[in-house]
């Protein structure tokens, strides 16, 4: 198994985690935990062989993946009621499948040799599009956009990393390890501390609408 | 014509009749319809094609098919003022074209010999894409999602009875014909009698956000 | 540069003014900004490239688009305060984006050689998805939908155009010119003089749901 491999397992079987427990927020049967479930584990790293145009998307090649999301997703359908704040337990894991999501997405542009601009659009996007689509689907607020949080800045700032490692001293493992640790760091720090980027603000116009 | 084809013309004009019904509920013009109903009609098998690779997107190499969602919208654009109950249509129809387009994305990919979890996921994901792509843009509660109701559930079954047909003694058309049905029969009969399986039902914690 | 290119260039500059005065609205942070003016600037072209299954998709095969939309994001990220109206510009931008980008789906088509139903559903695509995802993502009400605007039929008539022109006396710069012309001026007398065809009136039935 290699790394990128690894990468992919263990951010489907996260996201898989967080889209069980938003299913159980819906309040759907088993095979809706398994759909949604499902959804969210894949929907980012499809996104991104989709564009990057790899010869079969990851999930289709190795069936290992769906039966990785469908153990997460009946695992959480039968222990979801031990937790006390299950919107905080889909919060942390969900940084947790972002900061194992962006390196994979990095992972594979790098590997196919894209350009820095392409490389890091792959890393929001594979970080980001399973839990937009799990967030839209079952109408959630999308993490993605809440305000006052680091997320999409987090995805940037990993995979900035991950480039200026790989182009400094760095063979590619080092790189994408520093990518989930810078990715982990600023999102944790924004839900612990509220770090944050300013927001844009606009002066009050005359005639505001 | 061979019997995929079949399926993908049949669930192409259903979808379409719900598109064009949703259309009219939300009050588009004739163009609104035509791009409501040919999404939902060939959403599904779009999603298919693109994960599968197939050489092509079914509804671009054939013409056919738009033409035929088209005449689908105009047909109701011009007579939908005739239905006593517009919602209750759409659920009937809904549930026709998901009995047709689960054995559709379950043929597709038997025969391109892909593995069970494959094969159930795109029976799944072309029965459900299509409404689902419907109701979030034009901002209707997913089908999908209703609570309580037999969906999901009614693709997932009608795609393992095709795979145990498949199995056992059958030819591949008589393992679709038997997926059709189970859907057809699990979706009608939670419409009408309230079948469905046990919801995720959380334990009152104590303290439950 | 080819003139298909051009237009490329252009609907993904004006596309993503609109995505970053919509992340303003939003109140987003600035990678926010960069990367929901990207979502929009190239969504449909995405949806055409890998629905007309090109070798590539357009901007990860040249990385100046992107270098575009995120240029576009940063501007509107220091100037949208002095806006008095953001709501105006975003609809005015997104006319423009729109007469620009139906004319690039049609000519892609077009010079791949498709036939006229696909054609038509490439220019309506392309011109219409990048804004949809937008709306769909910030929660705003999809400007696709807004009632007794024309919008998806200003799109419409702009491929039919492109097409008859092609039929008749013209080289395809002249078709995609005229498609453009036709887009923009409909779109604008909607938003102006409230142009709009017929929308969908149901008798009322004695039963109504």
């Amino acid at each position: 198994m290699t790394l990128l491999q690894g990468l992919d397992y263990l951010s489907v079987f996260i996201f898989a985690l967080t889209g069980a427990l938003v299913a159980s927020r819906a309040q759907l049967d088993l095979v809706g935990f398994l759909f949604i479930a499902s959804l969210t584990a894949v929907g980012g790293g499809t996104v991104r062989d989709l564009l990057l145009n790899r010869e079969a998307v990851f999930w289709i090649a190795n069936p290992w993946y769906i039966a990785i999301a469908c153990c997460a997703a009946v695992l959480v359908f039968f222990t979801a009621h031990r937790l006390e704040n299950r919107r905080r337990a889909i919060d942390w894991l969900d940084a947790g499948a972002l900061a194992v999501a962006v390196p994979a997405g990095v992972g594979v542009a790098l590997s196919l040799g894209h350009g820095p601009g392409v490389v890091v659009m792959m890393g929001m996007m594979t970080g980001a599009f399973g839990g937009l689509m799990r967030d839209v689907v079952c109408n959630e607020v999308p993490l993605v956009l809440r305000q006052g949080e680091l997320y999409l800045t987090a995805a940037f700032a990993g995979a900035v990393t991950a480039l200026l490692v790989r182009w400094g001293i760095g063979p590619a493992p080092v790189a994408l390890l520093a990518c989930a640790a810078v990715t982990f760091l600023l999102r944790a720090g924004s839900m612990l501390f509220g770090w944050k980027l300013p927001v844009y603000k606009s002066r009050p116009p005359r005639n505001r609408i």
